[in-house]
């Protein structure tokens, strides 16, 4: 993943990639110690295992199509369109479409 | 603000509100003691007078055009651009333009 974190009051985009989508990177966009946000790339096909984490998520759509798999459910999620979850419900992802997502998650110790 | 708390796993809507945007109130997503997700509604010249919260909060700007000005300096957001602020840092918003905005605050106690 590239390191690529953003200052406080920087800003940064997050519109679609389109046809770039392929050839671009998930990027961190920045991480303090209770909040981490990232902007992942995800092209047809790929999937994300099913893991958990300590703290809420938000999962945004910002382009393409995903299926979500948590607390046993599969839920197609579009572009514009967003999700939270309770920290250590399990999640996994499985893009659709070429598709890029804004993920925030809340970091728990 | 209208209360329309989504359930975890649920998905919703954040598209661009377009031709119904004057008409759209502001909805609270969700809120947990860590995190509180909401969608704002600021047509053309509404203005968020100066404030800060203890947590980290990101703006998301999901269409339209909006300044922001914080940490001293003002900067035009447009759609599809998203920024981060440390906790404490004073800030205050103008839309430009019709805008709607996914406000995400980590609630620190």
């Amino acid at each position: 993943m590239a390191i690529a974190h953003a200052a406080p009051g920087q800003i940064v985009d997050v519109q679609p990639l389109g046809t770039q989508l392929c050839e671009a990177r998930n990027v961190a966009l920045f991480k303090t110690d209770a909040l981490e946000v990232m902007r992942l790339v995800m092209p047809a096909g790929k999937t994300m295992p099913s893991h958990w984490v300590k703290g809420e998520v938000t999962i945004h759509c910002l382009e393409g199509e995903l299926d979500l798999m948590a607390g046993g459910h599969i839920r197609r999620m579009k572009a514009g369109q967003l999700v939270w979850l309770e920290g250590g419900m399990d999640h996994a992802l499985a893009a659709v479409q070429d598709s890029s997502l804004l993920l925030t998650i809340v970091l728990r110790k």
